[in-house]
């Protein structure tokens, strides 16, 4: 099928043309199998009418013309067509308008066809970006392409089952659907054209953009009725020049360094170089650390030498803290010496304009094999090698989760958030400018690193997205990672040749990447952090069930409410477990899910239902919602869910479990009990609970942990 | 027209009719100037045939029978029928079909219509529920109604301009715009129907439903293609039996007694009735005290009588604490004493199946003219009164914020989250089953309440949903109201006759009364506790142009991108206005809006900025993004806001401003500072400013403050 697409592409291409006519686009979508509704080309009245008369009435005409691709723009397209008297007026009429709007087209003809049979308009497409290669489109056609906006979008290659799932992702699925008396689409043809179009783009990525548009969607099948495609060149971004095993033994030695060097290193106070030595001995860091300053002798009680080539033991990171404009000679000594990677905390390159200066710490960089983190960062915590290798103050609370960022003001926010929440991490880490390291290498170290179990990542930009998304789509098999991508809304809608095109504002083409690699993107800073904090306390849920127990009614349905926006699905509880719920709880407690078990219960019957939840194999996660009374006060309520957690997990396996807690002042500690002990708990709030859990299962559905549906 | 109309309606009532026919809808809406699509009906092929060529072809035919609403389950309608043999055999086609799925079914004939001109197919409707009465709704029609469920309610009676505000709420309004070389659709003629038919169904309640699906607009206007209605009696919840004033009166007794009784008082502390007197005293009510307990003299040092009747001065309110059997008998013995209202803390009611204890209380309340809020609450709060009537712990921080609840757990939250956040407030109100009290009455007292600026209520369900909206409509002009209205999803869509019935979830027409209200609906706990605390502190803002001041670009980003979450607009600056920010600011900060002053500035710049933003009469709110620096920490900022605020305040209107704060630990007390001083302030979080603010915007659009666009 390859010889007939590279024939016509070729030829467009020695014509000089990067757009397709729709017979061709729809001669190499044929070529892949793809059902296309073809007809015939008429070159005046006459022979109009009769093509018409041979296809058989109704029947469509297309002005056929490579100058015109929006054809309905210079009303090139004329439907319902009932006679030959229609069919030879609509020619005249075609023609005569678009000679007026475009007078230089070249106008081929008018093709026509016989009216397809009624079903669901679609739109499939593809497109192309610089950072993540080609993506595909699904959603409703026609005109509701750009008046709903109802599209999703996924990166290449494409599996039967990510094709499936696409079609699952639109609002308006329920139109392909049975309803109304009109037979369900042939959902499996869809998915089909979606598969197969995955596979040409792979395969001829010079195409950069087609627009299926619309594609009609029946019980009896699928069919392409209009097509359109772009060529170019498929040029990507992609300056990866370390391997998976280099990155890792690099980044290794740049986290745990055996000893780390301080260029900069100063014994005023008010300088960055003395609180970053500072920092480093306040943290309890083990290695050697070697403060560098031609001008002082010792720093902070700490032997001082005027280069790293004076010290006399091995050095695997160094931290820069001078002007900028010397940062590449020092990068430069930092190679001679073997030290594996510099955190440059130095600012004054790119982030002020200078963008050469940048360019050449990366040049120097490369060429002497030295990993740079930065510049312009806060720095690096490590809590593993208790390092705090910044100018910001120590942060050395131990735990599972590793955050990196973009911004530092965002970082800023990390350090005061963690300890506000004394949220334990592995790492914080400011990559800043990114010029070397970002976050795929990242994700190489922490997908490796035993110390963490999950990664928390604010991004502004992808510069090498191939890497980012195969790093990424590794590690989140194993640990979840969690995204906050800035600048969801501030770019806009592009122009673009194709509707596909046009679509495809950075958003969605990075909503796809993220699809694809696994990871589960949040929409706020709060959102980041309490999902940063939360999931890696939890186990991976085993199943779809999710179970509400709540003390309070009120809160019980603000958490069902949230379950709902947040795709976590409230079990149907089978009458033998509604039944064992209801011998715990009076009888005006509500049946069913959420359980009901009322506010005037005791720590025993919490305990009871708890247990019961936690031990029916049935059950997949549970939300807690606690109400702050006099018999159950909140450390009795704390207590007695870690109670009933410990005693379940002794017999069955753990389970995710969140809580909201409504109540006085007495409920924050309470919820801070309750963290120590693997449970998320949020006070005053009936969503976030509900967040972090949906964001588990997020995580959890895209890594094959949910068992399928029986 | 009435008479028509009134006409139609009566024979299909004497005929025991609940269905109007196609034709009787069409000869309705034609009555109240909507313009419809008529056909004649044939009873036979051969006079079809006859009537398509009158008409002119293509043509459509549909069955004509009050015994099939769903026409297209029956295989009742054909489109695009282009000759006599066309309509001929469709005609016997459409009937065999008919007489085969529904062989009851009273077929009168088929009717036959020209095809109409291209369109937008819409859908407009009108449904009728008994707590709100008519709703009228708009959205995207044909197959995509139930596909896209892009459609909105409101409340009648609707103006033209809520009408237009409709029509460009829903998702896929672009559609009706001018795109893809489709003129513009003639959005007035669209209003025009939907403004008629909420007349029609003011004039005619007794229409409960109305589907016009589909109305195909075009850019020569509007026109309903096919109509159904169904009719009903269009009975109201309604049971306010007192007037504005009585309700006015009878509350500022309860808030502000001169006297209040404590029926129950206990003096064993181990009983609601001792913490309830308690609190009383310890919350620092300044008016007479009694408490009520036959077997005691004294308690907590005051003088308890044996009944309300031996209470020698005046009593305006009385706290219930006694088990549920007696209430009614207290509640009988206050209205002979003259007091106003009962607390009724008891529980033992509605809430546990006790529904005649509820109704005897009821009963009894209304004979004696004695207002119950309750039963089976935690009780009142009103700071100005320093009343603190409730078993609860006493809550005294004053403050411009009234809240709600309808459940015990959400209200322990309240308390919580305003001791935790030092939330000054005027009252915290439970209504629990709310017998009788309920939210009309409630916004009633707080809508003249001088202490009050800001209402914040958290409703289960409306009963008096007339009374509701009727009170909320005239406050929400003065004062924002805040409601969390839970149960968005817990019912699902209802089977019904209509298209719009079936869309008018509970959900939907709890939005349209709130938007009809002036409320602002918020979707979980946490944004109405956040509003609730915000909205108050910050003066309406007059027009849509706001601004983003940040020293941090990364923290800016996301905030703009919450913005458009919220409906908040990126005002555009001037050349002149983006000039006077640069002079201030360092060559690489980004120019336009956000204002990013970057984040090595010291106080002096943000001072700077801030204050052009404030001074400059363009600018109507600002978001500030605090990047904690060395340079500027986080108390120099909050002092620098505080200061550069009432600088411009002493020039110029206020503005809102709120911030979100970026930083180590010491951003909690900065942004309890700025809180202090009329600044919503928010830490790690980078939507939490944008969501109060969004609010305070939704609210001032409603409440008709900001100025129209020039």
């Amino acid at each position: 099928m390859g010889t007939e697409v590279t024939r016509i592409l070729s030829e467009a291409k020695r014509q000089g043309r990067a757009v397709l006519t729709e017979i061709e686009s729809k001669e190499v979508l044929k070529a892949y199998g793809i059902p296309v509704r073809t007809g015939q080309v008429a070159t005046d009245p006459e022979s109009a009418a009769e093509i018409a008369g041979k296809l058989g009435y109704p029947v469509v005409m297309k002005i056929v013309s490579p100058d015109i691709p929006h054809k309905s723009d210079v009303g090139g397209v004329r439907v319902n067509l009932g006679s030959p008297e229609a069919v030879r007026s609509a020619f005249i009429d075609i023609v005569r308008k678009a000679r007026l709007e475009k007078p230089k087209a070249d106008i081929q003809g008018l093709l026509i066809y016989q009216m397809v049979p009624e079903g669901v308009e679609l739109v499939i497409g593809a497109t192309f970006s610089r950072q993540f290669g080609h993506a595909v489109m699904f959603g409703l056609g026609g005109i509701l392409v750009e008046a709903a906006m109802d599209v999703v979008f996924r990166l290449v290659p494409l599996t039967r089952e990510d094709s499936l799932r696409m079609i699952q992702e639109i609002r308006g699925r329920k139109i392909l659907g049975n309803f109304r008396g009109k037979p369900a689409a042939n959902v499996n043809a869809v998915a089909d054209i979606i598969e197969k179009l995955s596979a040409l783009v792979t395969d001829h990525p010079e195409i950069l953009e087609v627009d299926m548009n619309p594609v009609i969607a029946s019980a009896a099948g699928a069919i392409v009725v209009d097509a359109r495609m772009a060529l170019g060149e498929p040029k990507k971004i992609a300056d990866t020049i370390y391997s998976s095993e280099e990155i890792v033994t690099g980044m290794k030695r740049i986290f745990s360094p055996a000893g780390i060097a301080i260029i900069g290193a100063s014994g005023d106070p008010s300088k960055l170089g003395y609180s970053t030595v500072k920092n480093i001995i306040d943290g309890g860091y083990k290695g050697k650390i070697y403060p560098i300053n031609p001008k002082a002798d010792e720093i902070l009680g700490l032997k001082c030498y005027r280069s790293v080539h004076e010290i006399p033991g091995k050095v695997d990171v160094a931290v820069i803290v001078i002007p900028a404009k010397n940062v590449a000679d020092a990068v430069t000594a930092l190679g001679e010496k073997g030290v594996a990677g510099a955190i440059v905390i130095s600012s004054g390159f790119a982030e002020i304009g200078n963008d050469d200066l940048q360019r050449e710490l990366v040049a120097t960089a490369t060429k002497s094999r030295v990993r740079i983190l930065g510049p312009n960062i806060f720095g690096l915590y490590y809590t593993p090698a208790n390092l705090c290798a910044t100018f910001c103050t120590p942060y050395t609370e131990k735990g599972p989760t590793a955050l990196s960022c973009q911004s530092g003001g965002v970082g800023m926010a990390i350090i005061g958030y963690s300890r506000s929440n004394r949220m334990g991490v592995s790492a914080i880490v400011g990559v800043g400018n990114k010029c070397d390291v970002d976050e795929d290498d990242l994700i190489e170290f922490f997908g490796q690193d035993q110390n963490t179990k999950v990664i928390a990542m604010h991004v502004e930009d992808i510069k090498d997205g191939v890497a980012f998304v195969r790093a990424a789509g590794k590690i989140s098999r194993q640990k979840p990672i969690i995204a906050l991508k800035a600048g969801a809304t501030a770019l806009g809608e592009r122009a673009a040749f194709s509707h596909t095109g046009a679509l495809a504002g950075d958003d969605r083409i990075y909503s796809a990447a993220f699809a694809k690699a696994g990871i589960v993107r949040v929409s706020n800073l709060e959102d980041l952090l309490d999902c940063a904090r939360s999931l890696g306390k939890m186990p991976a849920p085993k199943g779809e069930n999710v179970l509400i127990v709540t003390g309070a009614g009120g809160l019980g349905v603000l958490l069902a409410d949230a379950c709902s926006k947040h795709q976590l699905e409230l079990m149907q509880l089978e009458k033998d477990l509604d039944q064992a719920f209801r011998k715990f709880i009076p009888p005006f407690g509500a049946t069913g899910n959420p359980v009901d078990i009322t506010g005037g219960e005791p720590p025993e019957t919490y305990e009871a239902t708890i247990r019961l939840a936690l031990e029916d194999d049935r059950i997949d996660a549970l939300i807690l919602g606690y109400w702050h009374t006099l018999i159950t006060p909140p450390m009795a309520f704390a207590e007695t869910v870690i109670r009933a957690k410990k005693a379940a997990e002794s017999v069955k396996a753990p389970k995710p479990i969140v809580a909201s807690l409504s109540g006085d002042v007495e409920v924050e500690r309470a919820a801070s009990l309750l963290e120590t002990h693997g449970v998320p708990a949020f006070a005053y709030s009936s969503e976030k609970a509900v967040v972090v859990l949906g964001a588990l299962y997020r995580w959890a559905r895209m890594a094959g942990r949910i068992r399928p549906r029986s």
